[in-house]
């Protein structure tokens, strides 16, 4: 039998959009094909921590303590309503949210908290319309944005990349005239060691963003991306999270958390909570869709680890692992010079993600001479420019600890290092 | 603090189709408010076989054996390479596709195989499109369609429930002449153990099928679920699938099967296969955006039962025991006396469900007065008409023999044939 070609296939424009190879996609393919690379791109965590003896007693656990075995069975869409209880427990561990007072009802859980993202964007947003985001944010929800028809626009920002409140005031005036306040559908940001700048937000500009909202007549869903939160190195950040805040509570706002950053990324359990329930059951139903409902046995195991503590056990131990990481590539950066090159950083307290940008003139993208010469030391990361709506800088790199281990990381930032000077000396030739 | 109601949500067209209430929750509500009811609603398996000790002995084993931890890491976006191939090799068990060749290219790991329908749907069309599917059709299946704004339309049937080709051929040049067939755009079926009917296709209908699609200058993208297929009672059903029918080599046609319903449904790890590797690489990038690759942990451990051997081995514990309960139902349902009153069904050779039909007037509709006696009697079911595109007819029921026992099942059929009765006496007085 003769294997010949089938003929395209027929798309639709919905199916055009939303296959288009991402960005991310290209530049992995171009690194696997090339041997012997440093990866400080992915956004991976450290193998070496991840809690399997942890999950093989959860899972032995399960099995005594379970003769229904129900842990094997379908759940609901909603998700278990044991962990969605502990989910909200958990929540009201962080100083200053003890009086959180989530119902169960208002947690849902999902294919970590990417898969919410992506349904409230559904939910909230038709093509063409517009969804503010940070600048720079996280470039796997713009590509999701974009695969939907969305615009991700930036947030105006003072110069140390706190939000601007006077300025969104103004441009939120400037929308309104102009109509174009029609198109604005939702505003997503991250308040904890945002991927991929690191950054926290200060409790006072949540603050002052929900009273902005709160003058305005039109109601614009809010999404605080947490899912770092839990990774703090010497302390947690301090500030309250949109569910704790007073300011907060007449405004639809989602907090999106997971239990795959901080305790396995093997296991894709996030969520998400919300005081506004309508937000949450129109998820679930949207949910219902698309896998009426996660892994129960995953569930099984993250509420099991709540239960008995392993979880913030673990969660002690690999904060000074990741941290001893982070330092590594710090000082691997420092020991490599480019900060006499102009490059500057913030060091982060926390995630597992470094963001650092070079002087204005240099082009740090897929395309540039600097992420090609970086390949040739050895080496490579996720190009700044991926991180914005629109705009672009194209003179930051996001790098990750998260993988590597602290030798490694010293050779990738040598590495890095070396293919900096080289890509100077090239430019002042 | 006072709690007061935050303001409706600004919910955008596509969210507004998206996030309605699906009937099915309806009809899960209204049970749940009545205690002590027996349920021949939910499609979930049998609690008492579920594999955990199975399960616990493979996560035992991934521990030992691998000493990198990477099942508790993210995978790939595809999929496990490990899992894709033994996904290949297992299909390539059944009589008839020893020839199956195969690339790990053209499998698809997803969240069960619900969300390759979702995403599939999502490639090929655009709102108010249409999608043949057979009369009767998976209800969550359509249910999804509605969701996304599409129309899902009946394939024309033969009395027994068989394809009738000529009508298909006779209606696809109706809809050539009309236009319409430009909003034609996929065609779903279940090859084996249809949800809810249980019927099977014979190997000339796929070939017959492939020859009318053939014959058209338009291509129609084709999903074979096969959701049921591991689970026949006392052979496989002897028909080739898609993949392996020459006759299909050239047409765009996508294999959805899972490890859910076979083995685990808590583990929720489906896939879809095809030789059309533009179908499964697009569906890659959509699911990309979605959730990045569903659970790796899972997919380590299906993975690990089917290197094992003890997938099948589960196989054959489950199959005598879910072929006990379908008996045990049939026998109820007969013992309960509902042949005299004009009930009639074919016994399933393999599945989880039963499809019984009433004479045509009867009306077994949520709405209708059999449901609610029923509900009376202390037993529910799926009302048939929820499994029709179009024309609807009330006068079936998909009853699920996976989850009760057998003592259950027929006191379960008693209450059904009360019910039965009942209405039987009303509709006449």
């Amino acid at each position: 039998m003769s294997v010949s070609t089938p003929p395209p296939l027929p798309v639709s424009r919905l199916g055009h959009r939303l296959s288009a190879e991402p960005v991310i996609t290209q530049l992995m393919r171009q690194a696997l094909q090339t041997p012997g690379l440093l990866s400080l791109a992915a956004g991976f965590t450290d193998n070496a921590v991840l809690p399997v003896e942890m999950v093989e007693a959860a899972v032995a656990r399960l099995r005594a303590d379970s003769p229904s075995r129900e842990f094997l069975q379908y759940g609901s869409t909603h998700g278990r309503p044991g962990l969605r209880a502990a989910t909200a427990a958990w929540l009201a561990t962080y100083a200053g949210e003890e009086a959180l007072a989530l119902d169960p009802s208002q947690v849902l859980i999902g294919n970590g908290s990417q898969q919410s993202l992506y349904m409230s964007a559904q939910l909230f947003c038709d093509p063409g319309d517009i969804v503010l985001v940070e600048p720079p944010s996280y470039f796997v929800f713009l590509e999701l944005l974009k695969g939907l028809g969305l615009e991700a626009r930036s947030l105006p920002v003072t110069s140390e990349g706190r939000i601007d409140l006077l300025a969104f005031e103004t441009a939120l005036q400037t929308w309104q005239k102009s109509g174009e306040i029609r198109r604005v559908k939702m505003l997503y940001f991250m308040g904890t060691y945002g991927n991929p700048s690191s950054r926290c937000w200060p409790e006072e500009d949540k603050v002052g963003l929900a009273e902005v909202l709160s003058r305005r007549e039109f109601v614009l869903p809010v999404i605080e991306d947490m899912a770092y939160r839990e990774l703090w190195f010497e302390r947690p950040w301090p500030a309250r999270s949109v569910l704790s805040l007073p300011e907060w509570r007449n405004l639809p706002a989602l907090y999106a958390g997971t239990f795959t950053k901080p305790f396995s990324t093997g296991l894709k359990v996030g969520y998400v909570a919300s005081h506004c329930s309508e937000w949450v059951e129109k998820l679930a139903r949207i949910k219902g869709h698309q896998d009426f409902g996660s892994t129960n046995f995953n569930q099984a195991i993250v509420e099991e680890v709540l239960r008995s503590g392993d979880f913030g056990r673990h969660l002690e131990r690999i904060r000074p692992s990741y941290r001893r990481k982070m330092e590594a590539l710090d000082a691997g950066l420092r020991e490599a010079g480019i900060e006499e090159l102009g490059w500057h950083w913030q060091k982060p307290e926390g995630g597992l993600l470094l963001w650092a940008e070079a002087p204005d003139d240099w082009d740090t993208s897929l395309e540039g001479d600097f992420y090609r010469m970086c390949l040739e030391e050895g080496v490579y990361y996720v190009p700044g420019d991926l991180c914005f709506g629109e705009g672009k800088p194209r003179n930051a790199v996001r790098l990750s600890f998260g993988v590597l281990e602290e030798a490694q990381l010293h050779e990738a930032a040598r590495r890095f290092g070396a293919a900096a000077r080289r890509y100077a000396s090239s430019v002042r030739t």
